[in-house]
């Protein structure tokens, strides 16, 4: 008898997007006059750079061609693109991370999803709360987790982020073996210091454990003193992994790019304690399950690193964090908490009633789709999120109905 | 500790195509002027149909377009994908599948490597002999196998192909729960009946099994009794799902589209006996691990349902049939065993010594790369897959050197 894995049981019945998704068509169906302004998932609506475009319409060209055709590709990426991901991302930010420690992508999602096939059943996983729900839910689904009688797994570590500690968690009180980090952080827009991402590379290296380290915002940091990459920080290149996205930073959503570093010196444990070397073992992974990335989609990818892709780039995420402080500005005029809305994409507001009911008013009353902090965990009660993934006008118009019905 | 996933060392040391590749790589720099003919790994040589390269231009002007951008898409694959393939694929053929039963994704490998992630630890997998290593693999990784004193792993049960039953395998002496069926066949070319594909749907639904059916080569099957789903089979939509993939179909190995057919009726059990519906579960795995396919490859493959998408289609499969059809005679000339060559883009040929011994010769003597059919198996000793996928011209030398060392 073919039998399920119980652990699909034990999720909550829907992907948070899709419920949200669900609600708004529903809505927009009862509504069919109402124009929905979507400020809830972080999708991106300004056009690919032109720079990505135009190496595109080449790499298709190739793709047609008899002499530059280009079949399977290698699983970890062409070495083109890989060499520019170490030169531009990480050489003049001091990170010690080279070509071979850059395994490309169709998405950051899809990889920090499967990382943890990598290790034992039995370590014991930490996530910040409120957290991205894939961190949560791909570790349910591997049954390393119990079930979830309120809103959270048992054997499960919650980090709690709140205003009282500015959204950055404290160390755990019990000793955790896979630590997922995100920052410029989703859903809160916290920003972390160097100083405290010392303190939680100093814990991994105490315990052995290892950082999952999730910079997929990190374009939109302004402010010089705030880390891109785990990688500035000596010594995480032995205990974190990190995973990169081009899905904000250019647009790259419907287009399906990313990469995830491991350098050479991380490492994993076997059941003796002996040290291995963890790439290989992604590598072993990604070669058997995974026919690496779209060509012509790395070229475009490639193209972000030109002297034009650059400015571009540039110019992208400024018009988003335009976005962002509008909204920010905005309410903060109307008398509610918010963090991120600077060096981040999305601004982290205190409702002042539970999050579903103020996710409701903003739909049913001024047709805005935010998304409910406490889809994030726990410690979201009490919040939404609100991106600033749209076109400026839009985000105004937003603003307007919402100051109307605040 | 960060543990790792013991179930990797039970692993061979390489994914095979990677030691492959290895192995012509080192060859290649002892000999540089030796000129390398890879009839080995299943990869295309000849560029896109113009009618996907003219779809893929258009779509990636719309994703320059500040109106036509599309951001991310349904997990499940666009509406418009999913409505021609269910309309061409499948209708005309009799079986009814739906839309909705469709599932579009980066690769068939992707998808038929994470699929047994939806069931039970404890099911028990059969796998053929020889097998595409990627089934046998994914079992290991996700810990459903003890190890491999020589080449076959504990708790798999291994169906024999062999020239005494054509490469059909006979039903399994003990119960089955997940059973890997691939035709035209990976890598021995040879196909199934629909007499015989119905004996293992019979198996199926008598035995509570899942039959996982790549037919990711149905494309090169002409002989009109040879059925080209599963779903042709009536009842086999309760027992089975089917991948399929636009790689060879369409020279997508480099651009990466495919999918997978999970029907209405298909079922996975309980502890307890009871039956769910299968696909809410693929549903929720896709959402929650992956993020769609790249917008434009998913009107590139949109394109091949296109009336010039389909007769460049066919033309190309007829050249790589052209390619397996001289292939096929020249080592029936020198005296060879084949099957397959017909109804498939690969040759299996019964080589008088063992495959490696065999594989090191052509590409020692006669720069010509094979793979191996010890690499997919026990039964696969004594036998090389030749693939037809590259350039007529190249075929014909890679022939004419052959002969020279035969």
């Amino acid at each position: 008898m073919i039998k399920l894995n119980m652990a699909y049981q034990k999720l909550k019945a829907d992907y948070l997007f899709s419920d949200i998704a669900k609600r708004v068509s529903d809505y927009q169906e009862n509504h069919p006059d109402a124009t929905v302004i979507k400020l809830g998932i972080g999708d991106v609506t300004k056009p690919l750079p032109k720079a990505c475009i135009n190496a595109l319409h080449v790499a298709v060209d190739e793709m047609g061609s008899e002499d530059a055709f280009m079949g399977y590709g290698p699983e970890q990426g062409y070495a083109f693109l890989r060499k520019d991901i170490a030169e531009s991302e990480f050489k003049p930010r001091g990170a010690d991370i080279s070509s071979e420690d850059i395994f490309v992508s169709d998405g950051a999602k899809c990889d920090i999803g499967s990382f943890q096939e990598l290790f034992s059943q039995d370590i014991r996983v930490a996530v910040m709360d409120p957290v991205y729900p894939v961190y949560v839910d791909t570790n349910v689904m591997a049954g390393r987790t119990g079930v979830a009688p309120k809103n959270r797994f048992e054997n499960l570590t919650y980090l709690e982020c709140k205003p009282e500690n500015n959204f950055i968690p404290d160390l755990p009180d019990e000793p955790v073996d896979l630590i997922y980090l995100c920052y410029p952080n989703n859903p809160t827009g916290a920003t972390i210091t160097k100083s405290e991402l010392e303190r939680w590379v100093r814990y991994a290296k105490e315990n052995k454990s290892l950082i999952l380290f999730d910079a997929a915002y990190e374009a939109f940091i302004q402010d010089p003193d705030i880390p891109h990459s785990i990688f500035e920080i000596p010594g995480a290149d032995e205990v974190a992994v990190e995973f990169r996205s081009y899905s904000k930073t250019a647009g790259f959503t419907g287009l399906r790019c990313a990469f995830t570093v491991i350098p050479k010196a991380c490492k994993v444990y076997g059941e003796d304690g002996t040290a291995h070397a963890l790439a290989p073992f992604w590598f072993r992974r990604q070669s058997t399950r995974f026919n690496g990335v779209s060509y012509p989609v790395q070229r475009a990818a490639q193209a972000v690193y030109s002297p034009e892709g650059k400015k571009q780039i540039k110019a992208l995420v400024e018009y988003y964090l335009k976005n962002a402080g509008v909204i920010r500005e905005a309410f903060t005029e109307m008398g509610y908490n918010c963090t991120g809305g600077v060096n981040s994409p999305y601004i982290w507001i205190e409702t002042k009633s539970d999050s579903w009911s103020f996710f409701e008013k903003l739909l049913s009353q001024a047709s805005v789709v935010c998304t409910p902090g406490v889809g994030f965990g726990e410690c979201g009660e009490g919040f939404v999120r609100i991106s600033a993934f749209n076109h400026y006008e839009r985000v105004l118009d937003a603003i307007e109905r919402i100051k109307q019905i605040a």
